[in-house]
């Protein structure tokens, strides 16, 4: 096991009815910027929730955050928040929410432009304090520093991290995400699904406890994802996923141990150029990279299919083969395809694929920094 | 899965060396006391490599905390924190030199007889912040807001929980623990495997996260424990054990589901009137409750079974059977008896015992409040 310093101040409010308690988490702060997307909140009731806790608050709306959130939109709530002497961002919606939420925090105190906190790891100071409501789990930004964001005019998609951007508190109400789209709620499945690959399948380093838990959020995951999709009212199926989803990307599963997010980084140069979503590029590009590095994740992708997948083969090459064909047809059985050409992308991508990921230097991804961009290529030319 | 609230906000810093980290985080404060048991610190070099972390830091010296540490050597060092104006505790040492150090920290600024924290479960509203340098894990109360007290002149042994006293920090070092006698480190790994267990095997709520993260632990500490016997030097075995009794008892994995907790309390009457280990008394109580419980715990054992222990019969009562003795087998195997009689305890004890829990109102335990006072007694005429 390796070093690691673990800090994780959000507190988790999970369960049914717990929006009641909003009222008394944003009592300290004098005035709120209430952030969200576009009009889903309204037509489930989290809205009408969220405002009816805030009634004893003084807070200004923000609405039409855009799925991958967009550095322009961003820079519009940061200029609210200093204009407005905003003290506490309320973000309620799902990981783009939340991201871009974090993004307003840190960017409406940032001293210079608040471009390079994204393409020049800038690093921030001082962030105005948040908190969240999720409505979709998937990114386990409810309870991290991390966040992603999108400039439209560039095309580009960067990400930063920051222990000041934490959300103070997350809301995590299972029944809110009774009435998802059956696709966001799949692309969460595969979402958090990924996030703990990227942490786990890699080599070992004799972590039992943090590959035992990896290897439970996956089998939970593997057992209640489907059964959102099938049965979407059910409280405990719900339940479930949110929390796993929180725990893969909470940072516990990942201290002391090496981690990939090669898949990450390829997939957001997919949702960039192509506008995919962000889940359907990580279906695309995991089973492909886990074929192309088979032999540096060999021991890790025989321990994932024997405990995740119960595979027990002699023959290990068959083992590892399967553990990678479990892995693809699980995200089918969620309805997201993991090739390229199933969302109409062929060969010709690939070149600019690869391109941009050298303008952005992911040139030596992956756990062992050996995936190059001919590396790359070749994982991508295996998920056409 | 039950509604939870759950905020862990102790900074782990976790590794070799790490204890250079030391002088950064006490800086901000003005005068520390720093809290330990008896000389084992000075004999393993923590001594010197906290105090030579501490040359910038204003300090003052409390020394010997006991094993099952005394209300009254613990308010003798309340005294002197009131009276030196210490603004920062530092606990080094074991579970009861951290648990002493949280009741040091709250007594010194309660307003009242400090006793009442305990026996009345009076609330504290403040408490001298306090951080840790473990050297035994076992308790996982360098990560918790619990604390244990023992008052000898009653041999009265009482707890108390509050968010207030979670250490701010806890440096885990695992080659601080190489020097442990064998019998403490084996004490530490059925206390941790005990926490697990009080959290773990209940009633199924639907909850396969905590359900995998626990038997994860388990399975860990199954492994690993007995190598720490066999091979005290082994920086990776010293690690896994380490990490997986902070984690059986940060109170992660006991969210959203029922505990039971008897077994501790059965215990504590055990430790209080005959000075038994803490650990001891759990292998005693554990196996002959699991035994008693065997159907409200019907589910979760066979459960236990089949995924800690890989047991496959079709016959469930023997499984259960197989699942209790191999918890005992494990327990002797680190060097535990699991029996009263084993520590020279006979049949007359079982009423005495009896009689503290009910004087301590410890007659409604387990996670169905269905251990009155004669369930105990036949849990304890079970463990003789």
């Amino acid at each position: 096991m390796f070093n690691f310093s673990f800090h994780n101040p959000t507190r988790i409010i999970f369960g049914r009815e717990q929006m009641t308690q909003l009222s008394n988490l944003v009592k300290p702060f004098q005035k709120v910027l209430l952030i969200y997307g576009g009009g889903s909140i309204k037509n489930n009731g989290v809205y009408q929730q969220v405002t009816a806790a805030l009634t004893e608050s003084s807070f200004i709306e923000f609405s039409g955050v855009e799925p991958n959130p967009s550095f322009e939109t961003l820079m519009r709530a940061a200029d609210i928040v200093r204009r407005e002497k905003i003290d506490f961002i309320l973000a309620v919606g799902g990981g783009s929410v939340i991201d871009g939420a974090k993004f307003v925090a840190a960017a409406a105190l940032f001293n210079g432009d608040a471009w390079d906190i994204l393409a020049k790891g800038a690093k921030i100071t001082e962030a105005v304090p948040l908190g969240c409501v999720l409505t979709l789990p998937a990114t386990g930004t409810e309870s991290n520093g991390n966040s992603v964001v999108t400039r439209y005019e560039t095309q580009e998609k960067l990400a930063f991290s920051s222990p000041l951007v934490y959300p103070q508190f997350a809301i995590l109400d299972p029944t809110v995400t009774y009435s998802l789209p059956p696709k966001q709620a799949a692309n969460g499945v595969v979402d958090a699904f990924v996030h703990v690959m990227e942490q786990y399948l890699t080599y070992p380093v004799n972590a039992p406890v943090q590959d035992r838990f990896a290897e439970g959020l996956l089998l939970t995951l593997i057992e209640e994802g489907p059964k959102v999709i099938a049965d979407p009212e059910n409280y405990e199926v719900r339940a479930n996923v949110m929390w796993a989803a929180t725990m893969a990307l909470n940072g516990l599963i990942g201290q002391g141990v090496p981690q990939d997010w090669a898949t990450h980084m390829i997939g957001h140069e997919i949702t960039a150029l192509y506008g995919l979503d962000h889940a359907q590029t990580l279906a695309i590009v995991l089973p492909a990279l886990m074929q192309q590095q088979r032999q540096q994740k060999r021991a890790k992708l025989l321990q994932y299919g024997q405990r995740v997948w119960q595979l027990q083969h002699q023959d290990e090459e068959r083992l590892i083969d399967e553990a990678i064909s479990h892995t693809r047809h699980f995200f089918e059985r969620m309805g997201v395809p993991t090739r390229l050409t199933d969302y109409g992308l062929n060969a010709e991508v690939v070149d600019k694929l690869v391109e941009k990921l050298v303008q952005h230097k992911m040139v030596k991804l992956g756990e062992h920094g050996d995936i190059t961009p001919e590396v790359s290529r070749s994982i991508l030319q295996q998920a056409l």
